[in-house]
């Protein structure tokens, strides 16, 4: 009962294990498809997605080959998008179709919404007319909205009802959904007017009315609402599932806290993926050209802002020719404006994505950012001049130093929370471009205040 | 129906609005604890701690001390931890003691375990005597693990007893607790063999055996159990509650969803600002020094780093001298090594994280990275030689900047994909310190590449 244990029930329990892919790999280069059936059988769909997701282009395609019969429909939906459509394309049509068929609702929209036309078509035909109807219909809410998130599957009761007859509703029904946590009542106009917890239903006398034990969390979520906003909402008010409606307020299915724990999981990786300037849809199963194609352009941006930068150290050839310290000691005021500043508008991004920077709070905020960079400035001010000046033996040259650092970090206080507020403003993505805004800032003022009143003040 | 409801939908049900702010602002200046109570009370405890967080201290203080007396325990628990210990100073002890002892176990421990000793004494002095007791048992369990995690408040049921059976002892329970989605079956050691949902108890008739309608889903968690892990756990297989286990394997409690959600949103905001460098625990209700303090030691560590590069540039102060166009060239090639390093380091620190990036694929994703990389430098060797040789009319000088791009981006490449794979090994979060050691080596080799060739190839 040592912390081997835990390692070990987590490699055991959980994740992939290194040995289990090899076992894989080594049966599918057997081409034994019954020893590969058998190791994968036990494994969660979500492990046999992580497991094609890890392996290379030609080992998917024979896994594929040997054990495409037995394919799971939840391995689709579980998969990476970036390799979804060609997994797709492997399989046998009747297998796919197959597979296809077991899936809810949201799940068969969440698969073909991303695939090319032929594709979807593949999968449209392979449903029962009701659950094409149904899926059909999903998709013509807007991408990303809640309508397009939600299972239409949704259990309701009428708001007179009482705990028996919702029991004996229940044991008569047979279409219900594999997990669900509210009775939802509805009015003869099937607007939800309320919900009951199964816990509730179950705990309650069966005379009791439904309507005298709902829940005060409860709240309805409308279909065309942002998918990002529904996470928010589950995450702030911890829900468990929450009724949609139309736009005449009638209900039209139920979103569950999967879902938006899902959500909430790719926003999250989209803003880390587009602080750092990748592809928000980057994956570790890319190829070289993807993943070439996904970079190049936010580095060609970085290229231009850094030649903006040069061109203003050009501006000072004559000064850094009689003074090359002055090239020495540059990269290291630009520096430190770029970490500053990233570091500010890193907090600022997170604070808007979290709605706790809001107009009550904006301008203390700024306010803070400023002092707070002033006040590290000052200390890097004073560090950095004797550094400086110690090691070229010149006073003055830490003064410079010193007052470029002042400035640089104070600019980038300003700019990492201006910066992203402004492209908030304008309902930009603030994650998506603000990192380069913000390092040019910090680059352009850090050389031109540095060399400038180097010009000024040493030569 | 247009986007604008959206919009406005959203302010109104959910986000805390910026008039409602100002209004409870008001009522405040005004000491007008009627019409505070009237704007607050209808507010979700998880909005009126948003409300708290975004207020300035001053502002804190006179709401707390108007509206006191109504505080809500939940208010507590959702409340930031950088202002946690301020409020509860400021809350009379009856009124702490009243709010405290509404909050589930859970929720408790969630609260005091970042608390001083004085505080967690006055917190633990208000309960019961066997709440304390559930409380203090929950303490001894490892921070940030499972233990610490669940709720001890478990319905559970023999494993040979039938639907009718569960439902009578549900009916006769006044102990529930308010959220509950299974019911864990037990053997007679209190060793969980199953769980059942509840939509199942209520669909099947009251004479199945409950050990006939159990989950296929079901797995344990050890009490021990890093949280993260556990987060990880519900997402990748869907979970909505686990029971959790002592070493005995004996049933201790139970971990639902909402509780998984938040580990996985504090993890994600973890990820995010230790890769930018800032404190992990920053907010944006931190004071000045508070943040001066967190930021600090980042810039530090950058400091020392920027200096080590300027070390290398000063190697070549005598090739800088006799040609200064080098000066204005250099940062270009350190800015875009450490571009494409950080882009490489986020995708291998994100993959680490969802344990996507595992011992079967490590070599095959190295080698993709040293492509992308080599691809990259080649593209942009092509073009910022092109720039350079017109910029400054010497094509020589055009041929030194395009090596020098290939090596820093190929190099930036492996950097970025070693430095968090080693700390990872070494058991270092890999979030926290590879953009300085990754920009560190894109500082030193693209300086070192740059001006080394051009003192050998111009000069």
């Amino acid at each position: 009962m040592t912390e081997e244990r835990v390692e070990d029930d987590f490699e055991e329990d959980y994740a992939l294990s290194g040995d289990l892919v090899e076992q894989v790999l080594a049966a599918t280069e057997a081409q034994d498809a019954a020893e590969l059936t058998a190791l994968l059988e036990p494994l969660h769909p979500a492990d046999i997605a992580d497991l094609l997701e890890q392996v290379d282009t030609g080992e998917r395609r024979e896994i594929l080959k040997l054990y495409g019969d037995e394919f799971d429909g939840e391995i689709l939906t579980e998969i990476d998008e970036s390799i979804r459509e060609e997994v797709i394309e492997q399989l046998p049509a009747e297998v796919l179709a197959e597979a296809v068929r077991e899936l809810d609702s949201d799940d068969v929209v969440d698969l073909i919404e991303d695939l090319g036309e032929p594709q979807q078509e593949a999968i449209l035909d392979a449903l029962d007319d009701s659950d094409r109807a149904a899926v059909e219909q999903s998709l013509t809410w807007p991408e990303y909205s809640a309508g397009r998130l939600m299972q239409r599957e949704v259990v309701t009761a009428p708001e007179h009802w009482t705990v028996g007859e919702a029991i004996d509703f229940l044991r008569a029904e047979d279409w219900l959904p594999d997990q669900f946590y509210h009775v939802v009542l509805v009015d003869p106009f099937h607007h939800p007017v309320g919900y009951v917890t199964l816990g509730k239903i179950l705990s309650s006398r069966r005379e009791t009315a439904l309507n005298t034990i709902t829940e005060d969390s409860f709240r309805t979520i409308w279909a065309r609402q942002e998918e990002g906003d529904v996470a928010y909402a589950f995450n702030q008010y911890h829900l468990i599932s929450a009724p949609v409606v139309d736009d005449d307020d009638r209900l039209v299915g139920v979103i569950t806290i999967d879902d938006a724990m899902n959500v909430l999981d790719e926003e999250h990786e989209e803003d880390i993926l587009r602080l750092a300037g990748v592809g928000d849809e980057s994956a570790i199963s890319d190829t070289v050209p993807e993943t070439v194609r996904q970079r190049l352009p936010w580095l060609m941006v970085n290229l231009f802002t850094a030649i903006l930068a040069s061109t203003v150290i050009a501006l000072f050839e004559g000064t850094i020719e009689r003074l090359v310290a002055l090239a020495v000691l540059m990269p290291i005021v630009a520096s430190m404006g770029g970490n500053a500043g990233t570091q500010t508008l890193t907090v600022a991004v997170r604070a808007l994505a979290t709605k706790s920077l809001t107009e009550s709070n904006v301008w203390r905020v700024i306010r803070r950012e400023a002092m707070v960079g002033f006040t590290n400035g000052a200390v890097f001010a004073v560090v950095m001049g004797l550094v400086a000046w110690f090691w070229f033996g010149t006073p003055a040259l830490g003064l410079v130093i010193g007052a470029a650092m002042v400035i640089n970090l104070f600019v980038a206080a300003l700019a990492g929370i201006a910066v992203p507020l402004a492209l908030e403003r304008l309902g930009a993505d603030p994650a998506l471009a603000s990192g380069t805004f913000v390092t040019t800032v910090t680059d352009v003022v850090g050389f031109f205040a540095f060399l400038g009143l180097a010009g000024v003040l040493l030569l």
